[in-house]
C-alpha cells in the first residue's frame, strides 16, 4: 500500500475521507503487472473530483506509483483512494486542500468460471438508492447503501443483489451495474438521479453499438427486467455476468450476451478460461 | 484523540469508516471537563449501531474514555466515531466486527455573542438532501451532502446554510436542525425521509412542550419558511441561534425564540455570556 508515495498502511485520523466520506474511489483490475483500462479510470476520478471541487490526480504519478506497486503481479485488484485529506473546521473545506492518494493491491477473487456460462444467482435488495443529483454517477466514499445491502445475504448461493431506487425503478447491482436485453435491444438504467457510472457498463454500451446492437440509457422498471429477454450485470472486475435466476424468477438468455461476453474475451476485459 | 482506548491520531488504511464511510460520529460539547448531554447522545449512538448494525458501544468504556481525554478542558468539543473497523471483502461486512472507537478533542469555536441575540445570517443551498429511507435521521459518516452545501458559501458573512430535499421543502442546516414558528406553535421539519435527527432538536421538542408551547413535526415547505413568524436552528454546540435574514428575506423575531434561549440558558445548554 502506498499513501501519498510512501510504504504505510496508516493515515491520519483527521482525514476527510474518514470523517465525511469526503473523497472517491476505482477499482481497477490488473493483468501482468499492468493496470486495465486506466485511460477511463483516470478519467472517471478526474470527472468525480471536478464535482467535488478537489484537484484533479496527477496521472503520471498516479501511473508510476501504480506500476510500482503492481510490478511482479500476474493477477490482482487495485483501489485508488483521493481524499481531500485533513483539515477544516467541520464540513467547510481546508483553506489548501492537500490531497490524500491511497493506492492498496488486493487478491484477484476466485470467481467460478460457471458464473459466465451459466450465469448468477441474484436477488433484488430490500435497501434502496436514494434520488441523488449532485452526487448520481460519481464514485465517492459515501457508500452504506451499498454496505447495508450487500449484507442483506450472506453464503455463497447469492451473488449479486440489485437495488432499487426510491420510486422503485431497478438501477444496479451492488458492486456492478446492470443490462437488460429486450429483442435485439440492450438497455441500461439510467444513472440521471442516483448510481454509479461503471466504466465497464460504458465500455459494454461501446462494445455493443460496436456488433451492431440499438443501446438505449432508460428507466427501467422491475417488472420490465423480470419480463427481459435477457439481463447482465457487469464491472471492471467480473467483466460480464449474466443473470440465470433472479428471486423466484428464471432469466432468459439471450445471444447478445454471450456474443458480449466473447467480445470482451477478446479485448481481454473477461480473462478467466472457460 | 484516542483510537481503541491507545493514544495515537493514526489508524489503518484499510478502515470502512475511510472505505465506505461505514460507520457514525457524534458532536458532543464538554463543560468543566464534562460531557453534556451524555445520555442522549449514547443513545442515539446506539441507535444508529441497530440501523446500521453494528455493535453497540459500551457507555461506560465511552464515558471513561470521554473524561481522560477532557479532564483539565473548561470548554470544548468532544467528537466521538465509530467504525465497523477493518476487514471484510468489499461491502460485505467482516465475519467477526472488530469496532473501530475513535474519541478526538476539538477548540471550542468563538462565535459571536451576537448571534443569540440578533440572530444569523442564512442562505438557501443549492445541495439538495437525497430522500433516504433506511439512513433518514443516523448521523452516519456519510456526509459529502453537507461537505458540498457547507462550501456553497466563504467568508464569515453567512452563518449556515440551510438544505432543501428532492421535493423542494426545508429539512434542516449544514449543521443544525431547523425550527420555524407560526403563531403560538413551534414546527420543525418531519425527517422521515433525510436529515439527522439532533440531540438539540429534541431537547428543544421537550422544554418547549413544558412551556406549555404546541409543537408539531410537519413537512416544511421553503415559502412557508420564509412567511413563519420566528425561525431559528439547534445543534449541541451552538444551543439556539435566531434566524435574522434568509437570503434576501428579513425574518421576523419571535418571543418563543427568546423564551426558549432562556430555558436553555437555564439548563446550561447555551453557556456563552450574554
Amino acid at each position: 500500500m502506498l499513501i501519498n508515495g510512501i510504504a504505510t498502511d496508516r493515515l491520519p485520523a483527521s482525514d476527510r475521507g474518514l470523517q465525511y466520506g469526503d473523497g472517491l474511489f476505482e477499482t481497477i483490475a490488473v493483468v501482468s503487472g499492468e493496470p486495465q483500462l486506466w485511460a477511463a479510470h483516470i478519467t472517471r476520478l478526474t470527472t468525480g473530483c471536478e464535482a467535488l471541487q478537489l484537484p484533479p490526480p496527477d496521472n503520471e504519478l498516479l501511473l508510476q506509483e501504480a506500476r510500482q506497486l503492481c510490478a511482479e503481479i500476474d493477477k490482482a485488484i487495485l483501489k485508488i483512494i483521493i481524499t481531500r485529506g485533513s483539515g477544516g473546521r467541520g464540513y467547510r473545506f481546508p483553506e489548501a486542500v492537500e490531497a490524500t492518494r491511497l493506492l492498496s493491491v488486493h487478491p484477484w477473487p476466485d470467481y467460478p468460471r460457471t458464473h459466465y456460462q451459466h450465469g448468477i444467482t441474484a436477488m433484488v435488495c430490500d435497501t434502496r438508492l436514494a434520488t441523488y443529483s449532485a452526487l448520481a454517477g460519481i464514485k465517492h466514499l459515501n457508500r452504506l447503501e451499498q454496505v447495508l445491502a450487500r449484507n442483506e445475504w450472506q453464503g455463497s448461493d447469492i451473488h449479486e443483489g440489485l437495488m432499487l431506487d426510491s420510486h422503485g425503478n431497478v438501477i444496479e447491482g451492488t458492486m456492478s451495474n446492470l443490462f437488460i436485453i429486450e429483442g435485439d435491444t440492450l438497455i441500461t438504467p439510467d444513472l440521471g438521479e442516483c448510481g454509479i457510472n461503471g466504466i465497464m457498463r460504458e465500455r459494454v454500451l461501446t462494445l455493443a453499438a460496436q456488433l451492431g446492437i440499438t443501446t438505449r440509457i432508460e428507466i427501467v422498471s422491475l417488472a420490465r427486467l423480470k419480463a427481459a429477454s435477457g439481463c447482465f450485470v457487469t464491472n471492471c472486475i467480473i467483466g460480464l455476468w449474466p443473470l440465470r435466476t433472479l428471486d423466484d424468477i428464471t432469466c432468459h438468455q439471450a445471444k447478445i450476451t454471450q456474443d458480449l461476453i466473447q467480445a470482451l474475451r477478446e479485448q481481454r476485459l473477461i480473462t478467466i478460461a472457460t
